[in-house]
């Protein structure tokens, strides 16, 4: 089995109080696949420039990720380039975003991939995440991210689409704007009453709250006293949990609930090193250390 | 056994986006006192004016409260005014404070009272903290509660409270403005080593976060999707948790961490309705009962 995820594959020039990084492999797809991994094979669909380190390449296939489906165009590699200021390691400043050979990108795949049960529609234009999903024959887990662009410029497709993800995962202020609703419970509702089964709020060092028709619940994060980088962190979280379904292929609400705290372990690696630099190197008994302590931490019977 | 709480028992006037109430029984030491009466005798060490209405204090002596400490003195009952606006219910926006009596209180208690084994000392100037302190003749359990007021004007009286103090309860703001340090997770540190056993950091709708040299947790809030007003939900949380505490005699980590969620459930009441509304009439039994609610909620494991 496998999973499929549909995102960016950037070059990241990323700012925050512990250092400057030029170029860094970053992306949705790519971040995501790092934690997903960990858990069961992952393909990525989506583009990149001819400018695209070898590099790069090399190390996503090193890391077992299946690249078959990233399509070479001809022109520049999405690039992103943004800051983290020390009052506020949560929300990034974007300095510059060049959409380069994404802004004419259409997703293809291959016939065994387009029969793929579990998907993800990590954060991308709504019209090509309802292109991508449109190419699968029948999937059984449909995943959606999304980000505050296309809630202020692509809301109707953006509408559509959450009609038809089983799992949308956005974040506070995502959901906020979404809903017009302050109060995250009462805006969470209003997100489910739009059409997923289940709507997964990512509240950064805050935690999570997830709500479906049949529960909800919330945790907290995993403690980190020094954030390097948070980039990559809420595809990280989407990562490890849609991963995690992926190999367990079972949606009760006991794998969900673990789905969505490996989701948040890794996360915590994520954001303690500038890009990849702590989930990379990653294994999944590393990964169910900190779980274990995890669970100490965050045990409220 | 019983828990002596010194801090203000004040007449309120809010405004919220649910309504306006003038008069209400307000303060710190009143709202702690509605929730720590679930679990153990409560006492009231503080000062009204004589304007204070008897039904108030009638009302806190049907619910068991012990008023023998409650000075009435010439002059007017501490009067707070305030709003919370639609775009963030967390914050209160002080329109007005009129000390009245408390501007002239020196605490003032019986002997049995000297004598008695938990302290609560909730908001209220250091130095009148300290005095009441210093007539305590061997408490076993110390917990301090302060605002951003003190950090400000009396950082120097309350650092040697800080120091005295078991439990330590502020909130995220006041948190990161003890210390300039934005992480929690590093400022909760650096409070720790001021001198307290424990600090516990109250988040609002985010849960707590709570840590000693021995353990840390976090939980997350219950989830309410209407908060009518949140006066007092901080004071209700410590009432709560050392109201347990106070019951339970024991600070091992796993009766804290109970402690630590009946505040929360306790305070989650509070925010549904203006001033007691909601606390006032409630049950142990129904306190349990939500509770149980709420460790279905956030259970991990």
């Amino acid at each position: 089995m496998a999973v499929l995820v549909l995102g960016t594959v950037a070059l990241d020039d990323v700012k925050t109080p512990s250092g400057v990084k030029k170029a860094m492999l970053g992306g949705s797809a790519a971040h995501f696949s790092m934690s997903a991994r960990l858990f069961d094979d992952v393909h990525i669909v989506g583009v990149v420039g001819k400018d695209f380190p070898k590099a790069h390449r090399d190390f996503l296939r090193r890391k077992g990720v299946d690249l078959s489906a990233l399509t070479v165009a001809d022109g520049k590699t999405f690039r992103w380039s943004g800051e983290y200021k020390k009052e506020d390691l949560n929300s990034a400043i974007t300095h510059d975003t060049r959409l380069g050979v994404l802004a004419d990108y259409v997703p293809a795949l291959t016939d065994r991939q387009r029969g793929m049960s579990h998907v993800f529609l990590a954060n991308l234009a709504p019209v090509v995440q309802e292109r991508l999903l449109s190419l699968m024959k029948a999937p059984a887990l449909v995943g959606l991210d999304t980000m505050n662009l296309w809630i202020n410029t692509a809301l109707k497709d953006l509408r559509r689409l959450i009609k038809r993800a089983d799992i949308f995962v956005l974040n506070d202020g995502e959901t906020r704007l979404l809903t017009g609703e302050r109060n995250l419970v009462k805006a969470a509702a209003a997100i489910l009453a739009m059409g997923p089964r289940v709507v997964v709020v990512k509240k950064g060092e805050h935690g999570v709250y997830v709500v479906s028709r049949k529960f909800q619940f919330a945790f907290p994060a995993y403690p980190i006293g020094r954030v390097v980088d948070p980039t990559g962190a809420g595809d990280t979280f989407a990562g490890g949990m849609f991963g995690y379904l992926s190999k367990v292929r079972r949606m009760d609400e006991k794998s969900f609930r673990r789905a969505v705290i490996y989701g948040s372990v890794l996360a915590s690696f994520n954001v303690e090193g500038f890009g990849m630099a702590k989930t990379a190197p990653l294994t999944i008994r590393e990964a169910d250390r900190r779980l274990k302590e995890y669970l100490q931490f965050s045990a409220t019977a």
